[in-house]
Formats: structure tokens, sequence, C-alpha cells
């Protein structure tokens, strides 16, 4: 399970505050924190301050990697945004967070990805919104692979997210989700594939409780990645258990060892 | 979601020191416990007590029913002992727990399933072990469920049970039982799935954890039922989000009710 840490978002109250103060510490302890947690990946997130956000993006990735060697996810759909983190980037390869089959979108990322060896997550569509079905969303990916494939970007560095439409929207929107994880990973066995995880429980009570559950089920489905937070003990813990339940990483003693650091999940 | 309460079980180190002792009450109060924490059947189990079953059985049936007005699970292989415990029923239609294609099991088990108009749970499995695939397994379940039906049992009456064998015993063996249920709902949209959960975890660390991150991904697969502790607060919020995700049951509203009774999964 590939972890990308989703704590330095300028969405978030903390963080928001640290960019405005130009307080680097705050952030670098951030990603400290999420390392130690075992995110393999920062994402970084700036889309909030629009006409800045190239500005703030670039200012993140450098207190980011101040606290942490950890690589970049650079979360921008927007050109001049991921260049100026990407230039920033030192920690290894780092991932473009996002791109889509949308012509546009496509032709102005896609030059970034190639010119820095990045990797890249593709959303399950090629349109201005997602479709709204499984069968939609695979047919989307099928395509954006194609694309991403012909222009020489290697399946290794792909990563394809179903998109994650919250529940509180609609009653389908996770078995919608879930599905496409099944779909995709019956096509392609060994690409990667991830998601804005916390998005599905976006306007519910007990978001984590849900957020938890709902990764079980997508990694049974074939997820074996998602943009979250490492520092939801709870979540890694079932993040670690379903790795050991479906025989994948390093298993039991993963989990063993998941246990004695963190504790279990309850006697029996 | 219908929960079968597994806690009045004889392997239990204080359920078999009650029945040691003729200690009504104690069953009596696990039973109340079950019913008040959600359970909608209490599942009771006397195998350890061999020729002695039966009669155990029996005690435990009227024990259980003293405490709480829930039907019983009846679980047990023996006719002679579903016989004793099937008379002992009082609380509506109760479950014989359980029935295989085996001809022997099958001839000695369906006799008292009509004749109590009882529901079954029907294990995937026709001869003296279980098929180690998905396939062979869904293949059993089409052969006892013709049996079941041509025999007169309704198809509201049968619960599948898909096997759960310990992942500890083999790392392919949960992805076996969610392959296992999801064929299961693919044949069949409206019948009962249900399984005995934890037999997933047995031997791991950490046996909760892996419970309730087994049950969201089997519940995501189509599992509408299981044999499970309704007195761990998580698993049971666990079951409560997995609705809410799939939009089965009460959905948001029993996750909010869930969270204001019990407190939610951790703030966001």
């Amino acid at each position: 399970m590939i972890v990308i840490g989703d704590r330095i978002n300028g969405s978030l109250e903390n963080v928001r505050r640290a960019i405005g103060s130009r307080d680097a510490g705050a952030i670098a302890r951030l990603a400290a924190k999420q390392a130690e947690a075992g995110a393999a990946y920062m994402d970084i997130n700036a889309g909030m301050f629009g006409e800045r956000e190239a500005e703030q993006l670039e200012w993140l990735a450098a207190c980011a990697q101040s606290g942490a060697p950890l690589p970049l996810s650079l979360d921008s759909p927007h050109p001049a945004a991921l260049r100026r983190a990407l230039a920033a980037n030192r920690n290894g390869k780092p991932i473009v967070n996002s791109i889509t089959g949308e012509k546009k979108r496509f032709d102005g990322v896609l030059p970034l990805v190639r010119e820095y060896g990045a990797s890249v997550i593709a959303l399950c569509m090629d349109g201005a919104s997602a479709p709204r079905d499984a069968g939609g969303r695979v047919e989307a990916a099928e395509r954006i692979l194609e694309k991403l494939v012909g222009a020489g970007v290697a399946l290794a560095d792909i990563y394809i997210d179903p998109l994650i439409m919250p529940i509180a929207a609609g009653a389908r929107h996770a078995e919608a989700a879930l599905e496409t994880v099944r779909g995709i990973r019956l096509l392609h066995p060994d690409i990667r594939i991830t998601c804005g995880l916390s998005n599905i429980s976006h306007g519910l009570p007990a978001r984590r409780l849900v957020n938890r559950v709902f990764l079980a089920a997508a990694m049974a489905a074939g997820l074996d990645s998602a943009i979250m937070d490492p520092l939801d003990g709870e979540l890694m813990a079932s993040a670690c258990a379903a790795e050991a339940m479906l025989g994948r990483g390093a298993g039991r003693e993963a989990l063993e060892a998941f246990v004695g650091r963190y504790g279990g999940g309850g006697s029996e």
C-alpha cells in the first residue's frame, strides 16, 4: 500500500495559517510526522490561493522537503503551478496529481510529466465531469492510459484514480467507485490505482469511520495506493490489516509489527 | 445487515463455566446484552460437549430466551441436538446452522428444517471439505440451493455461507471467501449470505481489527448477514458505516443514530 499523505493542503485550517504567516517549521513538522507514520509521498496543495497558487505551492514544496526526505505529489490541475513545484522537487521521482483525458488539460500537463520524468495520477474522465457509472469510468481510464502510454509514459509511472464522489451526494457513489477499481484491476493486474480517500465521507457524520470502511472495501477491490491521512492511526491500522487479509505487502509480519507499535484492534 | 450474535458458544470460557455451574442468569444476561447491542438472532453452540451436546444446547436455548426475545440460530451439524433445540425454540422462526450438500448431513438435517419451518444456513460444500477456490464454492452453493428449493424450502429461508477459512492458514483465504460472496450475489441478488466472521482472524494478532476490515470488504462484495460479536462496538460501527457506504439499510440516518449512541470514528 502506497500512502500519499494528504495533510499539507491549504484548505486545512492549520496549513492555511502556516502559509499565511510563512511558518515553514509548521509545514516541516507536518511532513516529518507523515513520514514517521508511514507515508511514502507527501501531497501538497495550494489550490485555494488562486493566482498565488504557483508561488505558494513552491513554498510548500521547499518546506515539506526540509521536514522529510519524501518525494512530493503535486496537487494541481494547472501547468504553471506544477512547473514551479516540479522544479523545486529534490527527493526522488515526484507524482503529478493530476491529469485527465480532456484535451486542454492533457496537452498542458503531459509535457511536464515527460520533462521531469514524473509519475502521474490519471483521473477516469476525459470530459469536464466524471462518467457516473463504473463502465464509463473504466472506458475513460482505458482511453487516457492509451494516450499516456502512446506518449511514452511508462505503465509503472501511472496511477489510475477511479474518482471518489461523496456518499452524501449519492447512495451509489461508493459502489460506482468500487466497481471502477475492480474493473481496472481486472484489466491491469499490475497498474497502480489510487484515490483521494476522504472525499467518500464528505458531509457525513463519523467521517474517519466511513473512510476506513471504504478503504478496506477498496483495497479488496484492487486499490493499492491512496491519498489519505497517515496521522489517522485507526486508518493506517485498517490499511495494514487489509494488506494482511489480502496476502499483500509484508502481510502478517507487518500486522504484528504494527500492533507492536500502535496497539491492536481489541483483544479476543 | 442481519447480525447473528455469537457470544453464547460453549467454546468461550465464560459460557463454558456458566454451563458447567448451571448459571442460567449468566447466559440470560449475555442474551440481553446481545439484543441490546443490535443482534437479530442469537447463535447457540454446545458442540464441545460431545455426547451431552443435545442436553446442553436445549438448556442454552431456554436460558437465552429467558434473557431476550430473539429467535435462535442453532449451531450444530447433529440432527439429535438440533431437534431438541428446535423443540425448545419459542421466539419466532429459528435458523438451523447448518446444512451441507453431503448426502448424510443433508438427509439428516433437511427434515428438521421442514418440520419446524426453520431458516437454514447452507455451507458451500457437498463433500467432507470445502472447495478451495471460489468457483468450486459457488458451484457447491448452486447444487445445495437446487436441492433445498427442490425439497420445498423457500429461497427467503436460505442463508448461504461462503465458508471463512483463517487467513493465518492461507494467504488466499480471504480473497477466496470474498470472491465466493461476489459470485453468489451476482447469481442471486436477493438471497441471504452470512458467514462465521471471526474465523477469518483465527491465529492472527489484532483479531478484532482484522474482523472489521474483512467485514467491510465482505459487505461490499454482497454479504448481508454475519454470525459475529454484537458486543464489539467497533465492529458494529463498521457494519453500520458499511451499510451507509453501500446505500443499504437505513443508511445515513442509521449512521447518525449509531454515532449519537456510541460516538463516532474520530473527528474531522
